[in-house]
């Protein structure tokens, strides 16, 4: 039986014990009235509403997909249903500013938030997954009349956002833009041009849905800096529908309950957010936050992979064990999870479940010191740290989450093949996050030569002197230590080789897997710390965190010996072919 | 658009340069009159079928999948039809006996030819998939009236057949199979009891099926040591339909064209094949074979992705790549197989598809020697290296068809994720060859514990000595005498600590995965040698496998460090838990 349960201690001892959340709430004045009991109360409700609306509807929704009626997308059974009680509870407006209806609760709680809904329903969070990054954008750079128009209702998520941007001919390459937006007289312009890809493009979940599409100014210059933002919604406020056509439905490897629109624009009405030609930039600002997302995605199917993997293993009997607990009764056959090929599976997912959630929670909390902070530099610091995680954590940990879902698929053998166990749509489901919102090179390029080749190598060096100050004596403290020498001993490596145009580009791969296993022995040291310091609490559960964050170091962080040998080796790729 | 070039210049050059299958033949009497134009001529024929039949029902099939009408399986529009094309081609007798109506040629063809079929059609292959393990079982262990009456029909693949081994409780555990079969006083059994997961179990392509059933007879010892195997066909001699009730099909992550069936029989009536209580013994015998030819699939799918991820990058047109072709036109963006990421994934997938098949057709070789060769003594030395060489394919093959589809998909970005492109019908399609036929962790356990550690030390230790005679002082050579090297230390280490009974087990897993680095080593090697001797063949074709088996080398060879430290350290698992 596929279920859930929500790891709320985990997250909980991620929160107050490794990362001290608690602390940093108390000397921000926007979380001063938060503390630890209030958040783990929140979360307890985010995880009843994953657990009891999301997770019934998650393998029907599955089945059944999205289908196109007329000119309108019908979403799977309960859809809707589980939205409205999403709205009900307040959960769009979570981390929304108090003075627009949200709540004011930090990042940290909605990236928890977030793990949860994609644990028990991928495609259904995809709906209220673009919510905050629109808010976001419309908040910064939308006129007065569209903030007051659309920002309540994104806030509370009365209305469901989309993100258009993507065409036939511009994926990773969005200077490749094509839709127009022509300026009419009364103010508003006429977008005309095709998009695909489109999540939540149409839907029957919210009573309007506001489209953020990427087009182009007449005479805009080309590539990128000619792409504008325009805020274009299927009613209009006159309550007339616009000219936004839904052509077509993409059949998905997964997450079939999102519905991925194919559609046109047929000069539908819609208005500039922010300055003509800076639509990139408008958008870039909900960048790291959606990046982050997408990582708490692969966070979430790992979660779910492992402790699904891990009631299976103790309930399927096969095969007599080599050893077998003491006084345990004869029997024809064991628990797999007694056998060591399971027991070293179970291990490596879950030390890297718990590994990745520090992580991705360390840059959330750096999300909220950027936004919150008081001192300003503070708050530069910690935003320049949430770009250098991010990356890291967007590839890696998707790459984790459908990698750690197969391998825990073969738990179950031939069974896990089959829909019935559940594992194997968390594979297809889990998938679809290597790709979107930059693929996984794109964002390896983005980390190694935009950013710590580039203008924040200072960020980098101090990112690795603040890891590299929790590397104490112990066995931990030393494996981190030596990832971190490992990582500047590369950047130099690459630096020298910085004649070759290619020379970033071959490895960037390597590097980001390289960082993310240096983040991961960081992570595992300072959950070896917590865990050894609040043992008293609960000894048993204590030693199963310091078991586990060993079994990572042993089977899991070898594998950084060759992501940084390959970046120093920076072999030879073969010449370019026409 | 999904498209299939049959490597067929690849396949011969493996065949002929590089293994020197003819001079085999030549020297085999089995084999005498066949020559190198003969076997391409084969393998021409069957690309054409392959490509020109297989292809355009594969994406179909999948969408269409199988149905249960009343008693009857029904299989995709077109499937029937390709099997009447194939019997009619004769293509099932492939590698069977003249004297029963087979054509006599060696298993390393069939090889190509299955590798082939799978790479076009994965689903619609599991129908004859079974045929030659059903062709070998009746002719080594059936009874006279059981050869004359099935024998003929089988080799000519007039019938088809199904393999009915696992039950609910019994999967990797065979041991625990519970299906009964009771002798009558006529000589035949009656079978009863259920099955799952059985492949083609029914459909409508053949005019009757074949059920080779793992059973138990009456008072028969507990566990392996008392399954006997027996013989049910869907139609009996005289024409009436046997009790065999298929109660369901599977709903599967993919290969959907293929019938996968829960089922039941109720005093159905078989034949004992072999010796009472010595079924998994005649079943063992089709292992090495039926092992072999899943490793065969995880190539196929390999294959498949890499020439049409090395299309879609060449088609595909993003970003202005950093080093452009000598005199390529100015242009707003260029091909993906321009960039280094797109061209590492490229050579990663070509190079572990060019490796892999050299060492799948190695083993087919050694068994073709091991059935064919006049010296008993070359026979045994063969069968055993098959013997090794099957479940390092098996598991390593097959991981990296599902991997190396994955990592092809990213070339395709988003559109990889929708089913129009075709290679996420390959991530599913591959997925399951992990699980079947014994999972990969069973391989590994296979290989080390049984083999390895166990009665095939010698027969390990002339594998490696036969590998290290190849490594000369080139580069490729010094990198292949590494692995040897490494691979003997390691054996060492875990036999030193054989007083802990996990020792072997703990590390299995990492230790096939490192001596499938080592045969890819010693396969690169060998094309490197092979390619430099033929060069002036055709110079540019040559001096590509060149490079690209040196790509291998660079950036996927590393990997084996980390499997063979692990080993190495064999770090504790912790302790097993009740």
């Amino acid at each position: 039986m596929w279920s859930y349960q929500a790891p709320l201690r985990e997250m909980r001892f991620v929160i107050e014990d490794v990362l001290r959340a608690p602390d940093a709430w108390r000397a921000t004045p926007a979380f001063a009235d938060l503390d630890a009991d209030t958040a783990a109360e929140v979360l307890q409700q985010a995880a009843r509403f994953a657990t009891e609306v999301l997770l019934p509807i998650n393998a029907a929704g599955d089945r059944e997909g999205c289908r196109l009626e007329g000119r309108d997308v019908k979403t799977p059974a309960g859809y809707a249903a589980a939205y409205a009680a999403f709205v009900e509870g307040g959960w769009p407006a979570l981390a929304c500013d108090p003075a627009l209806g949200g709540q004011g609760l930090p990042q940290l709680l909605n990236a928890a938030l977030y793990e949860m809904l994609v644990a028990t329903n991928h495609g259904w969070t995809m709906y209220p997954g673009l919510l905050h990054g629109a808010y976001e954008t419309v908040k910064a750079h939308g006129s007065a009349f569209l903030r007051d128009t659309y920002l309540p209702k994104i806030a509370s998520g009365e209305w469901l956002a989309a993100m258009a941007l993507t065409e036939p001919q511009a994926g990773s390459d969005l200077g490749l833009v094509r839709t127009k937006a022509e300026p009419r007289a009364d103010g508003t312009l006429a977008v005309s041009g095709g998009k695909i890809f489109i999540s939540g493009a149409d839907h029957d979940m919210s009573a309007n849905i506001v489209h953020l599409v990427l087009c182009r100014l007449p005479d805009a210059p080309p590539g990128t800096k000619g792409l504008s933002l325009a805020l274009v919604p299927k009613f209009l406020p006159d309550g007339t529908r616009n000219a936004i056509h839904v052509d077509g439905l993409e059949h998905k490897m997964g997450i079939h309950g999102s519905a991925t629109c194919v559609l046109h624009y047929e000069a539908a009405t819609g208005w500039l957010v922010g300055e003509p030609n800076r639509g990139l930039a408008a958008m870039f600002l909900m960048m790291n936050a959606a990046r982050l997302h997408v990582a708490l995605q692969g966070l979430g199917h790992l979660e779910m992979a492992a402790q699904n993997a891990r009631r299976q293993a103790h309930e399927r009997l096969q095969l007599r064990a080599a050893v077998r607990p003491a006084g345990a009764a004869p029997a024809a056959a064991d628990p797999i999870a007694w056998h060591p090929a399971m027991r070293r599976t179970l291990g490596n997912l879950q030390a890297m479940a718990e590994g990745l959630r520090v992580v991705a929670y360390r840059a959330a909390l750096r999300l909220d010191e950027a936004e919150h902070d008081e001192d300003p530099a503070r708050r530069e610091a910690a935003s320049a740290e949430a770009a250098l995680l991010t990356p890291v954590l967007k590839a890696f940990a998707t790459e984790q989450g459908f990698r750690g879902a197969s391998d825990a698929l073969q738990v179950w053998g031939g069974y896990g093949y089959v829909r019935e166990a559940g594992i194997e749509q968390t594979v297809r489901d889990a998938r679809i996050a290597m790709v979107y919102e930059g693929t996984n090179e794109i964002q390896a390029i983005d980390l190694l030569q935009r950013k710590v080749l580039g203008s924040m190598a200072p960020a980098f060096d101090r990112l690795l002197d603040a890891l590299a100050a929790d590397a104490d004596g112990s066995d931990a403290g030393r494996a981190l230590a030596a990832q971190v020498q490992a990582a500047r001993e590369v950047v130099a490596a690459v630096r020298a080789r910085s004649a070759d145009p290619e020379a970033a580009l071959a490895v960037a791969d390597d590097f980001l897997a390289g960082c993310a296993h240096l983040l991961l022995a960081w992570a595992w040291g300072a959950i070896e710390r917590a865990a050894t310091q609040a043992r008293e609490r609960d000894a048993a559960w204590m030693d199963e965190r310091i078991r586990l964050v060993r079994h990572g170091r042993e089977w899991l962080l070898p594998q950084a010996t060759v992501h940084w040998a390959r970046v120093r080796a920076g072999a030879a790729l073969g010449a370019v072919a026409a």
